[in-house]
């Protein structure tokens, strides 16, 4: 768990905050979180911080300055009063593992926590699904003996980043990943994309259910489709949307 | 069946039946109520009573004088002028074997029936469940013939305490339980504890169902991953949520 | 279909006509209803009419005097200018065939109509169920080539009254049948208890459906029981409810 | 795509772009739509031109002028500053191979689409389906790889006309098409209509995957039955609504 200390810097990572802040504002509105099951964190690079939801927090009263913001390096909290998330030590490993993602979602959302829970991979199985996923949303193993019974969180993080180095597979290709038995942690380029990747993991996720309910074992999409309908929407010949210009980050 | 009787006392018990009335409109708001399939209730144990709705009332309209309350050792009502719920009984059977419990809700909510009807407990098989609920979530025998023909709520609360008795479960450990061919009673240390738990054992019974269709027979989750979830927000080492103190109770 | 003919008289029903469009109203904005797939009416005896939504009519803007109202023994239109639903037929061969009937409520909701599509009579598995509906949930006969080709809504009203003649079905025990691919008809003895119906059938249809997923060809509940939960809210010796006077009509 | 050229003509077809703007606003609010998945058009085949959505937009904050207007003929922006809809080439086809239809609505709804990721035509089993398709849903055969690298989105138009003309299906009797691991195109005779097929289409697609579960290979629906309840709702003989006059188009 990370250490609370006291602020040593009068730094307040306002607007940091209040982004963080809205988006788990939405995230308790949206369907995706029951109770206190989720939270919403974003980093700043460049200040070597992130700032996350408190633990057990209310969404819907959830105000700027309750966001506890935690040093990217050491875990310790440099503004705010409150315990942060208990998956801080979570978030911290994915953010130190994977330098391009700014923004990361965890949820207990329905459909994907059901994939997680039968420790199955979603298939890309539509368009929908390639539109933000570039292949199988992957799985993680299960976590040993050892990782649960010490250093729990920050050992989900590393079966994270161990199942993508493993695979080989591309943080950004692939924003998404089912924890074995539990569920999903989501990211992307902004807290807009992590919580549209949330969005979406969700309904294809449900998706993937039913398709299989209409047929057994499908088989993947097609690889030129897959490939087609991730790079319209990411990267340098993306032509979704309306601006050509880099997005926000 | 209660009898009502004309209050013997003074006390009306405003904080407890203001308490139960809030809940029960919330509960009546949820998706986990349609109708009037559902109730809660409160135990104030130094005064001796409980608090619940009155039956077949609606939840919206409810006024905190509405609110019944009744003895815990005789069932009489000692306050409000209306029929309690007819689920009274089981209640006062659960409050009375349980000392621990605080407060019960009682649903029908559309996933949880549905296990309860297959007669089947619900699995652990991730951790939105552990969270709440440390091991299978218990299922009660069927009402034997003459159980039904009298006494029949009192008979259902018999049953419930029989399953807890006969497979040595505790109810703080397991706060929830399915009624054969019924639906769930659900409970917990305070009015606000019983009331999430009924909101996780729905969400828990839509997951565990959808996991089973996604990979039939699927093993329990690991027992130190069990233990370790329930033990983050429970007990003397939880460390989830903001205060190191007792919980309201 | 009913003939539109001109008022001939001064009555307009007004009472009737404000209860028929409110709980029009109210199953619009329910999630019964999607598009103009249903529609509420009553019967006043007496009068010897009946009141019902008119045909394609939008829910949320319906106003009283928008409600048609129809000749029980002719079926011509009384009072209102608007045409009758073109389920008319079959609501007046309901009202005349049983006569302990106030109300009607036909809707296409999503689970009902899926078990009428697979031909299939909703088994009664749990207690939810019981307090509605005394028995499985009856489904008629296809409608024959002849039957569809004329006065097919009429036949629809026909082939549930013989489903209930020739199974010597009580309408009141079991105020709800399914058309076979078509979808439900529910009533009651009061609006209200006819949409109460309508939505108990509704989740009925859900968990009777998931129930059989969990556990393939569940026997149905105990007699006893079944009966026990429909007489305590339904008779004379209910004791649900707060009023041992008889319900509205 | 489209190239975006300057608008060439003062006209602004202001009350279309009106039109397109309202249901594409009802679009988003509906459960039909998450994120961006969606699209609705309409044509003015006297103007020559569609008015559709812009590219990746806000549904809730849309105003009329945002709506892009585009030539059927050559594809190009004659009215609106922004780019038009990914999908405006799939549009563009069908509006020129079926001439009878006067709006289209694409989304992603969630049944659906599983039977477009299943590759499975939607069977007609209830009477609900047969009130807005005159059959089986179609499915359209996959892209081939040459089809995916160039004009992907022209191809989707081409593979469902394509679909159509081979099958000898008519576009008013089956106004609904899934493309195969992509979703749904939906269009009417009004932009009214091709959004009440949209909110048809999700819920018969639900109920005839539920159906199938009832009941593995029900057989279809009587075809009388299915002529009749679509001839009640639409053609020379139709008797469903208050109008006897023809639609508005």
């Amino acid at each position: 768990m990370a250490r609370v200390v006291a602020p040593a810097t009068v730094v307040d990572f306002d607007e940091l905050r209040r982004q963080v802040q809205r988006v788990n504002a939405a995230l308790g509105a949206s369907d995706l979180v029951l109770l206190a099951f989720g939270n919403a964190s974003a980093v700043d690079r460049e200040a070597g911080v992130m700032a996350i939801k408190p633990s057990g927090a209310d969404y819907a009263t959830l105000r700027p300055d309750d966001i506890t913001v935690v040093e990217l390096a050491s875990g310790d909290v440099v503004a705010g009063s409150r315990r942060p998330s208990s998956d801080t030590p979570t978030h911290l490993a994915l953010y130190r593992a994977f330098p391009a993602i700014a923004a990361i979602v965890h949820t207990h959302s329905s459909y994907a926590t059901s994939w997680a829970q039968a420790e199955r991979e979603i298939p890309c199985l539509g368009t929908t699904h390639a539109d933000h996923f570039g292949g199988s949303v992957p799985v993680t193993r299960r976590l040993r003996e050892e990782e649960i019974a010490t250093d729990y969180e920050a050992h989900t993080g590393d079966v994270i980043v161990e199942r993508y180095r493993v695979g080989g597979l591309d943080p950004m290709l692939l924003p998404a990943v089912l924890v074995a038995r539990h569920g999903p942690f989501v990211w992307g380029e902004s807290l807009q994309a992590a919580f549209a990747n949330a969005l979406a993991l969700e309904e294809v996720a449900r998706m993937a259910l039913h398709t299989e309910w209409l047929r057994p074992t499908p088989d993947p999409i097609d690889t030129r489709l897959l490939r087609r309908h991730f790079e319209r929407k990411h990267g340098p010949a993306a032509y979704y949307g309306q601006l050509p210009v880099p997005r926000e980050r």
